[in-house]
């Protein structure tokens, strides 16, 4: 009998960070795949994720809608527990044998939560990173949840292991968002154009020209600083007159704040160079980034596959703190002239060489094998 | 402005533990208490312990009703996901400066899920012990999301800082169940006989004469086993002919199969000299236990107050396994003969002396003072 | 394509009710049955009517805990909010065409809120009847959510048109729960009495000789009061001294004081000649009572299926005040003299004649006639 | 002993029906006030009515999040379920005298579903009114569920007693709605247009000239439609080029349909005479309103207060159909022209005289009155 693998996607981040996964899992003969696809994934607000996946061609189990609108603090908790509530009925409906979550954000916990309760093996994948947000308790937490761990990093793996896990439970994979990178083409071209001309919203991007690209996410443990905090980096790309993509933020606590302040900058200062838009498939965000001058704001992604694109990157304030990272990253706080001289150097220098610090793009059939084989264990045992 | 300390008591065991902390919160002038009260604790099947906790004179702020019923692993998800919910309804209308969570149960991973989300600060007590059943894992969960640790043992501290605490956050108090019990005479007397009569069902205890303790609870990963394993202890206790106080076990995953057991024993085999319980308040089942002539069971009161009672104790199975304990605890496995055995040996034996491995009565005290002066700092970090 | 129509059965009496529909609906080459079973319906305490369910042949889609334990009126509104919660995940992931409700419980309710909102055609059962408790106005707020109506009698027919319903779409059909009994024989037989020999506590029942069936389930709008009430029937029971089925009672809110003062009643007493069952399956439950010399207490099944098998029925207190009966029912009040004479009179009396005042057997097949044919319209209109 | 009052008020709609009422019992010497504000009533994105209400002096005794984001049928369901297990929490911790719920509302639904259950009584205004939308299966439904009834017109009152309900626990008594703007100087003056002055987008209104106004909900029943339905809308006002205010829909589901359909006729046609805007306070919607050339949409408004202050109304569709109305609404269909057209005569047309049709101002006084002298009974009874 296959193993029953359930995957939970609940935002955009985590889809592009599991996809290369969810293909192993699907393409293995001995692996079932069940997928949930919820929470953020699902709102238009963030782009519909759900679509992209059904065009990816997976078949998906259970849909679940389960954010608590308002972008605070206590929703941010309201969603975790609802997602709770629901993934435990469906976890005790599909029965898998193994449950994946990804990373470090509310969904993860939830994922987690349920799942341990349920007496299910949990496998972790980007545990033993270490970063600023809400996100760094709760990656460590998850860690404790867990039963097997797949870290991206050497550092990582050891981290995880100090932590107390099993070092036989513990595999050094690299990270499956390398995967989706490593293997296709990723220059600019007339189809990627095509395709992403007319969304979204603002001025169009010539993408064979320089452009910038944005993503600046709230960080929740700074939670009321977020308004000025992008009004730095709007500022600053406001004065560099360079056509700009600026992606929406996630749905943590304060992403309101940040998208009243793009809204009221929009308003009063009808920025022509920068386009909004909600989300890209994995795909096409690999070739945005991969093509442009400068990525400016805080998400990983310019930390990881940023340092295996070599795409040079200007990192704004402690949402990263303590992630590793290769040269192709440049960190400033939140000021105008700060980011603004960081991206006028990074332009200069132009791309960096590749770095597989995150992985070498063979992450998800290592991560099989190991769903495969490995001997399910419920009860942890601090590893001292 | 006093600091408001908020406590969540969400069942029996709880209340044990946090009781002198709560007492000690609401004498210091510069501490202000918030009491939550719900889950178990407000049902009649678990003793009702809201009355106990009221008739000692706390004030309570709200009451949560969040218990899911049936008793299985799905239920203890969603009773976590329900409390969630609830819990950031009500800290954000309270707006606690620190939360406080105790030990390792699904109550207190809920209430650290939320108040973290929430940028609320969390002191957790009882974390880097070791244990088994699914609290093994819940308690270093909940060690990774709070900010404040105050550990019971020394080797328990050492745990909390080798998992990535910063140690200058982690303070070894002890564990406040010892100062509930380390300043009263815990002779038997005709009070306590008073009180505790004709409560609970089953023929009456001679509290004058030998008595047996029994509490078994659960485990929660070796669900479906719970029939069998207390089946054996029943039938231990019933060949010994010694009248014996057992007490319902807790709301766990698998409490159903203990109760139907139990139930069914009676049914077949009325067993005369067994009277079944459901509570005691701290201070009679502190008595109660200091009187025995043995304490049977997996409960942790065995190992933590028993030690400091020097209380012969019979642990059965694995629920505590890896935890702390002095030389009062006999370890058997779920077998009738073992168990049996073990029992006799201890009642030759008789009380230990006195071991203060897990407190000397004064950890309320210190914790207090550390919530007056513990800098507030929402931002958690790896300390590696 | 097949209609899809979702049934959703979330206590015992719910399966009773609706059992003949379920294979009305499978058995029909126009319908497909989609099967949703829950709250107290999956619950030990209540006899596991998921397992009865599962061994009649159907197939289940989903389970769904969702309980919170309490049995107050609190919980029982928290119960609704939870079953609302799951319910709208599994309704957008099954898509029905058609929900049925039955009848006038708070998972009833949480069904027609689901539904409604989510723009589910709703067809209810058992609707335009007058009762007390809180059944009595669930019972017509979910007439007003429900789209189809299957009432059981001429004058609920009349009612729900008055309150304002579309007389095109109320059709009388008669109650599903006659279908169950009308063509079955009801005689007492071996079979019967080994199957139901060894079940529940207390001591065996002699089914060949004259017994009592007892049903007394909470008031909910009388909450607090359900001790004392109970206690009238016991005591009137056991003063009698003939051997006694006593069957548990629901979930309602005041549940818990009413098992509390049978457990009571049982420890102080040991009334030997009463048996304990949680639940029967729905053809063991119609023989049960139609061999039976009285059957007492509050449910509705005394007047429902108890007058169609002519049942001598005492019927105590408010809570099916208003309800159509026909002459084998008298009623009493909560006083143990009133109990015990009328009890004596319907032994003195024994059987009634056949009544078709709920039915005459052929409901269900009008219903999956009804359930192809009807035209779906999601606008409702008050018609006056 | 004054009896507790609890209002619950969840949007805007909610509070603009209700502030009279909230006065009233705030300066009754009778009555205390518990005031509950929850739901878009938190939430930015709909003009954060909760600093309204804190800026019109009342005391918020709890508030709470509720709104599972989606903005479709089946969020819709799941914020209900949500909203009940928060009530009924805050309710067993409040213990109101009797709660009153507004109008038709999931909102309501969820009040009244709490309330029910915890056997609290329930004071409902707004019922016996017909309408379209899921609002009309609703209103009737909590009518069910109510114990007291406010109705505003003498039509609406004859209606809910024809539904069953006890015409003595029937009072005419108006809508509050019509108190709030009675006895208020209605005229254009500069403080108004220095308070609504930069707010909102798009460029500003001149209101000493004439403008139009815009509100239209998703129709929930016709959910799908509300894009080409605005669209229709949108097009007819850009073609008259006149200056509009134009406000956001409410949370209904479709609402991100309209929204869309909005920002994106934005983005294309720069429609620079519009204006947008999340909400006014009550009073100065009712100024808005009682100075513009016409109100074009499908809000109740148009038809309530409108109505009292002789507002030209284009009222657009199915929503409000069946609603009593003045003769100051022009009906018309999802049709550019015809919207077009029917603008055009109602501005030639100018205001209407005073209607009371829905109340003559002093609704408030007396529902305060009723809700001290009522005799509290929870069961209901079908009154036929």
């Amino acid at each position: 009998m296959k193993r029953k693998i359930c995957v939970v996607v609940l935002n955009r981040a985590n889809y592009g960070r599991i996809k290369s996964v969810l293909k192993a899992i699907k393409n293995h003969p001995q692996l079932e795949l069940q997928l949930i696809v919820g929470a953020s994934a699902l709102l238009d607000r963030f782009g519909s994720v759900v679509d992209t996946i059904k065009k990816d061609g997976f078949e998906i189990n259970e849909t679940i809608y389960m954010i608590v609108e308002g972008e605070n603090p206590t929703t941010m908790a309201k969603s975790t527990g609802l997602a709770i509530l629901e993934l435990s009925t469906i976890f005790s409906n599909l029965k898998p044998d193994i449950v994946i979550t990804i990373a470090d954000r509310f969904e993860t916990m939830a994922t987690a939560v349920a799942a341990c309760y349920m007496n299910i093996t949990i496998a972790h994948t980007q545990g033993g990173e270490v970063t600023g947000s809400i996100d760094e308790c709760v990656r460590h937490a998850v860690t404790k949840l867990s039963h097997i761990h797949f870290p991206a990093t050497k550092l990582a793996k050891e981290r995880v292991i100090k932590m107390g896990e099993d070092p036989k439970k513990v595999f050094l994979t690299g990270c499956p968002s390398i995967d989706a990178i490593a293997n296709i083409d990723l220059g600019m071209d007339d189809d990627f154009i095509k395709r992403n001309t007319k969304q979204g919203v603002g001025s169009e991007i010539d993408f064979r020209k320089p452009y910038f690209v944005v993503l600046q996410h709230p960080v929740t443990t700074e939670y009321g600083e977020g308004y000025k905090q992008v009004q730095e980096t709007l500022s600053a790309i406001h004065e560099l007159k360079l056509q700009t993509m600026w992606l929406w933020p996630n749905v943590d606590a304060g992403s309101d704040d940040i998208s009243k302040c793009i809204r009221g900058f929009r308003e009063v200062h009808h920025p022509d160079l920068i386009h909004f838009r909600k989300n890209f498939t994995v795909e096409d965000y690999a070739k945005l980034i991969n093509n442009c001058a400068c990525l400016i704001g805080n998400s990983s992604s310019g930390i990881r596959e940023g340092s295996f694109l070599g795409v040079p990157v200007v990192n704004i304030g402690s949402r990263q703190k303590g992630r590793e990272r290769g040269t192709n990253v440049a960190d400033v706080w939140y000021n105008k002239d700060e980011i603004k001289n960081a991206i006028l150097k990074q332009m200069k220098h132009g791309k960096y060489p590749k770095d597989t610090l995150y992985g070498d793009g063979h992450a998800s059939e290592k991560i099989a094998e190991h769903l495969v084989k490995h001997k399910i264990e419920i009860q942890k045992k601090l590893f001292y």
